[in-house]
């Protein structure tokens, strides 16, 4: 099960039909829930004892983590190599919604899309991604023949130039050590997002703007 | 004044020239300080009594707050209009540095670059790209003729189809309201980021993810 935390998350999370293990709630009628036994009203400071979040929001549920779904290989993917903070892959799941990218690949040592921080960065666009972890390697060895493996790296050339497909696999690395050796033996393509700032000190971007700035390239053209 | 952590950003912050008015470290090996009477070395637990940080670093320095420089209308600008999370705007100043945009205009309500967060944040970008607080809305007032201003809006037309100039200024809004009213009628061109996702509950991109994309398509053409 996992947590999540607000009328606005809540009420998404519901609508997209994940299942309601309990509510706790200051305003009971702020919510529309089917099975009203679900529901617990709690004090203000009840509230704030359970919550994760500085300044609580009206309410806290707690939802059964839905099935993974299988994956399509005939539409664009992104794959994580073990991003380890919940603020980056919260930001990126955001974006695969913007850029519609319906499924995200994560390795075992990506940080959980479950994780509190994760669900409330989300806005919950968890809802309209398709979240999977996976033995990355694997299911990259696996991958039905013909699909193109993306990886960015610093000396990669440059994503502007690149012919990029309607469909692939994009891989992003890990936060301090970019892609692991055991991925990057699976791409077929070098990419990188050029520097412009002349000082050869600007070290790289923060895995999630490099993100934004990949999809963005995918998908506009 | 300011505070700066951990001996990577300390030494950007004094090989750019910065003036350090004092430096307290446990291994005072570590830096190479011309002024040695600066210096002072702490214990641990001192040094942690002083941090911002929940694991301090080898030292803390503060540094006096550089004087704004003017600002150079005949290269690209970008503006922030009440970007008030230190977070972004220390995503924000990394990704000018990595795009080559040497002014970042803020206005007076947006976070303060030098709120440690941001310092920590930007890893040492602060020094190479020039941050001033201006009246904002004065500031695109009396800019330069010929110097157009574009503004991100949800309903602005796309920014892959849009000519964009190699100079101008790029306003970004609020992460809650987005552009202001005051700077909206300075605003010439309204661009956005098309969203490729069909689901309309996807409200919008982060500021500095969307910051991201936007520096891109400036700086790719």
């Amino acid at each position: 099960m996992f947590v999540a935390e607000g009328k606005k998350v809540i009420c998404e999370l519901m609508d997209a039909g994940l299942e309601l293990h309990a509510l706790f709630t200051i305003d009971v009628s702020a919510f529309d829930v089917v099975h009203q036994k679900l529901v617990y009203e709690v004090t203000q400071n009840e509230l704030k004892q359970l919550s994760f979040l500085t300044t609580p929001q009206v309410g806290l549920a707690v939802f059964y983590i839905p099935q993974q779904k299988e994956v399509a290989q005939e539409a664009l993917i992104l794959a994580l190599d073990d991003v380890r903070d919940p603020g980056n892959l919260g930001t990126i799941i955001r974006l695969c919604d913007w850029f519609g990218v319906k499924n995200l690949v994560c390795s075992l040592k990506t940080a959980d899309c479950f994780n509190p921080k994760v669900i409330q960065a989300t806005m919950g666009s968890i809802t309209r991604v398709n979240v999977i972890y996976v033995d990355l390697p694997m299911f990259l060895k696996e991958r039905n023949s013909g699909v193109k493996v993306f990886g960015t790296f610093m000396e990669g050339s440059s994503v502007y130039n690149e012919t990029l497909p309607e469909n692939g696999i994009i891989v992003m690395g890990n936060e301090a050590n970019g892609i692991s050796e055991d991925i990057e033996k699976f791409v077929d393509a070098k990419i990188t997002i050029p520097r412009f700032g002349l000082d050869q000190k600007t070290e790289s971007l923060n895995v999630a703007t490099a993100t934004a700035v990949i999809l963005s390239e995918f998908k506009r053209r």
